[in-house]
């Protein structure tokens, strides 16, 4: 299974900690996690500072009435709260990276599709950064592996090559799906699927990791539309 | 100081701790950090199961270089790399919520408007999910508090109200500005601002949390355009 697959699976226990912050918090929700068997499949801390909400989901605890008693007994906790899952609310995410005018369109075909694939039980976001020059591009291509509950990553601009080609390998071999609009630079050789019009690259970028759609992209890999 | 503009912070330091992955792994980088007077500002788990990529965002680390070593000596450890921080990359977000060809309409104005503050080296990203339902829809709003970097949330539908409205108080009482569509149901009277226009309200969300807009939400709260 790719990375970005066995962290898009539903975990079992969702927990929100709230509190008073102070130094060494973090590390002594993990010793309590630890004793309960837990393993961590994400953690995000809310705030900081003053007030502290911790935000775990989590594996294979093996009682979480018991966990959640743990880490109601730390000093500064005042409650803990079971939540739905990140991927329960937002489900997948599709990335657009590029340019604002092409960003926009890409965002208005994917959005659309989303929509009708969400209706059916899906969860499927849209998430947009318009960008300039290679550098910051490459590293907002690169960043994709790191955002959470990435499944697929769309170029829209008009040149892209250098860096961005080299960041497009990496991202891919994360296990996230690629489409470029089709642009000069090299970016398109880069991609698994290259897409001609801004609005179909969207439509085409949720069914490639819609479960409810019947699109295969190993069947159309490397064709451009 | 609000939570969401604490966490919109440049950190000290970003670190990607890459590696074999073992129970008690996080748990170990906390001792680390702990010991070296970190305070952890983000963590995200990238990869987990055989692998292991941990992301960290700290503060106050009395020595980056002797943490970093720390960090390598963990038995599963191989890598230890800085990297720029997320709100360097990605900036801060806007979330747009509600019915699919509202959605794509708000992303087009925000996108667009997004291009011409990041051109002059600010970092806005626009992030959609189309969306069903007063649960689901109630759901994702709350969880808008619970996404790093997200700094406006756009409602962009034509009915909302009841369980969604109280998500609005709940997401505005972290510090989130909270524009909506001129529509029917109760979350317009919730919102910090209401506009009629989906590209507008775009625009506007994007101004009114970009630093090189002259657009001063303050001045214009309750008002409908």
């Amino acid at each position: 299974m790719p990375a970005a697959a066995a962290m898009n699976a539903v975990p079992q226990l969702a927990l929100l900690v709230e509190g008073r912050d102070r130094k060494g918090l973090l590390h002594d929700m993990t010793a309590a996690i630890l004793r309960h068997d837990g393993d961590v499949h994400s953690v995000e801390i809310l705030e900081r500072g003053e007030r502290s909400a911790i935000f775990w989901e989590l594996e294979q605890v093996g009682d979480p009435d018991a966990l959640i008693a743990a880490l109601e007994s730390i000093d500064v906790v005042e409650t803990v709260r079971r939540l739905p899952s990140m991927v329960q609310v937002y489900g997948k995410r599709i990335i657009v990276v590029g340019a604002g005018a092409q960003v926009g369109q890409v965002a208005i075909g994917a959005v659309g599709e989303a929509d009708r694939h969400n209706i059916r039980g899906e969860k499927i976001s849209v998430d947009t950064i318009p960008i300039v020059g290679e550098a910051n591009l490459a590293a907002a291509v690169r960043a994709v592996a790191r955002l959470p509950r990435a499944a697929c990553l769309v170029l829209a601009g008009s040149l892209m090559g250098g860096e961005v080609s080299d960041a497009v390998d990496d991202v891919r071999s994360h296990g996230i799906l690629v489409v470029s609009l089709n642009m000069a630079g090299s970016v398109p050789e880069h991609a698994d699927l290259v897409v001609t019009d801004p609005v179909q690259a969207g439509v085409m970028a949720v069914m490639a990791v819609a479960e409810t759609a019947r699109f295969d992209l190993a069947r159309v890999r490397g064709q451009r539309f």
